[in-house]
């Protein structure tokens, strides 16, 4: 970024989101968005870690989800409402900010709806570069709404995935998300059931809406050796996974405080043995031990991967339209003169209207 | 509000908030904001009421503030850092959002660098309208920073104030403020001392900046049945007033567990008995119990306050043009369908350049 005037504040809108993601290509972008993530894992320890903090009400949850690495911080607005679909609005919709540690001024305000789909798939894409079998080719996706397609995106970027098999209850979903990925050369078939959608694949991707306790998956369709990679279940209450699945699997999480409460091993006893994903990015913790092994992710999203998507769009806009500049902080000439301020704008008003 | 498409959210840039507070008069606002505040301290116990969430660094701290009355959510995102303002940056700088609990989609974006300060000063009137001894008149301020000026407005506009003794180390600030008060009629005197300053006013508004346990006040100046408002030291490590001052004052706070940290009460044990404001304004304590009492509210700034603020403002924006529709939210024709639509906006623009 230029250097630009105290109170602007680079604003990144839905709209440009959209161009930004369009210029740089989905798969390139989740490629690249995956390396941020990566980095970011690596130095995990440097990071504040908070579990998010959560405003819950009868029909869903609203959150703040903030970190800092001690140089920048930033947060995400998001909210949960299952009944939004209802209604033609966004289950998920969230926003999110970067700021300068050492002011505490805003440097980066951005959708965060389109961005977190994008983060949620590059995070699990990079926990199977490091968890599933090498050489994996085939994925299944159970659950085919908005977060199915940049799932399929984020594997076939970074692993290679280029066979698909899709289940959803509603049988529109499967054909909107093979209509969407279409033109990206899967070789994509849409199944009947979950079982057999899961057969044979080497990777099971879980990425139901349901707000219960449902089991998406029994053990018995589990095979030897497949990466299990649960996103859907992400709050209290809502799992996936019969619970015999993540007993015969090594468990690999994002930050072990949160997913006790929010992921799928909510159904586990509180010192269940699970690794931290970071350990292995950072190889402190070997991942898979044999080619046999049931590995499983049990992701939820993290603040850390939110930070490194908004650093990501943050480094992709300097020299580029793909921003607005926002009037959001108040700069006056002398910071002690405030209401100063607010009186010569109003006589900057009467001037411009005489 | 019209209604509006989904995707797109009020937003109040500062240049707005400046045209809203001079087109209503900032001490008709200031007024209008102190009845929001007492409508929803009188109704505290329906909030959801959490301490901020603070990330602290060496220069400053960062805070989310968020609260709930279980329609409407509200947060605020403030910096603290007193370095800035050697910089020609603000101390604290702010903005802030509504969201609907029911759908957890934002409401308003705003500014709240200057609302933030028109909300201290009418909380701070507030409290001195339900404390201080019926018919005061004349007010010491101590320190001439952003905040001076504000108090002085809204204590004339609430509770008429009309003589202003000042005090500040920079005799440059004391003018600053007096320059800018000198269009509303106040007998207005820049006093060489604190000492000089607070000798036989009925109200002491002590809001000095600096971040340290400094004694702006000691127990000898303070005369039998003042009020004192103090709203500098609002974090830890950083008070206004020497302990003596608080064992003889009876005191009203905001939220007990966040002023026990952060308040003059920090110097206190922990059991001292202080009184939450709210309390008072509800009628279910009289507050001041007698004429030669000294009662003192000691104000730290509540996440309420600030959703008071911006329900003031959200309330204020029908009809008129003080605001702009920002783009922040996905809304995709079907919830399920996102990567379709960043599709759909690349095919838009590239019919758009053809």
């Amino acid at each position: 970024m230029t250097r630009r005037a105290l109170n602007l504040v680079p604003f990144v809108s839905v709209a440009n989101m959209m161009r930004l993601v369009n210029a740089i290509g989905v798969e390139r972008f989740l490629t690249d968005l995956a390396g941020f993530v990566e980095e970011d894992f690596r130095r995990w320890p440097a990071f504040d870690k908070i579990s998010r903090m959560a405003s819950h009400s009868a029909d869903g949850v609203i959150e703040l989800m903030p970190t800092s690495d001690g140089v920048t911080y930033g947060f995400k607005y998001v909210n949960g409402h299952p009944k939004n679909r209802r209604e033609g609005r966004q289950t998920v919709a969230a926003f999110g900010l970067l700021a300068d540690v050492g002011t505490g001024y805003p440097e980066l305000l951005s959708e965060m709806t389109i961005l977190t789909a994008l983060r949620t798939a590059a995070t699990s894409a990079v926990a199977a570069k490091h968890l599933a079998r090498p050489g994996s080719r085939s994925m299944a996706i159970v659950g085919a709404g908005a977060q199915s397609e940049f799932q399929a995106l984020g594997f076939k970027a970074l692993i290679g995935i280029d066979r698909l098999r899709l289940y959803d209850i509603d049988r529109w979903a499967s054909e909107k998300c093979a209509a969407n990925l279409a033109c990206y050369g899967f070789d994509l078939t849409i199944c009947a059931s979950a079982e057999d959608a899961v057969e044979g694949v080497d990777i099971v991707t879980t990425v139901t809406a349901d707000k219960h306790n449902a089991t998406v998956l029994t053990d018995n369709l589990v095979g030897a050796g497949q990466h299990i990679n649960a996103v859907g279940g992400d709050c209290p209450g809502k799992t996936e996974l019969h619970r015999d699945i993540l007993l015969r699997s090594a468990i690999f999480v994002e930050y072990k405080p949160q997913t006790r409460i929010e992921g799928e091993i909510q159904q586990l006893a509180a010192d269940h043995p699970v690794t931290e994903l970071w350990r292995v990015i950072a190889g402190e913790d070997p991942g898979r031990r044999s080619r046999d092994q049931v590995t499983l992710f049990d992701s939820v999203g993290f603040a850390i991967e939110d930070f490194s998507a908004l650093r990501y769009v943050h480094s992709k806009l300097a020299g580029g339209d793909f921003h607005e500049d926002l009037d959001l902080l108040a700069d006056p000439d002398e910071p002690r003169d405030l209401l100063g301020m607010v009186h010569r704008a109003q006589r900057n008003e009467l001037a411009a209207a005489s």
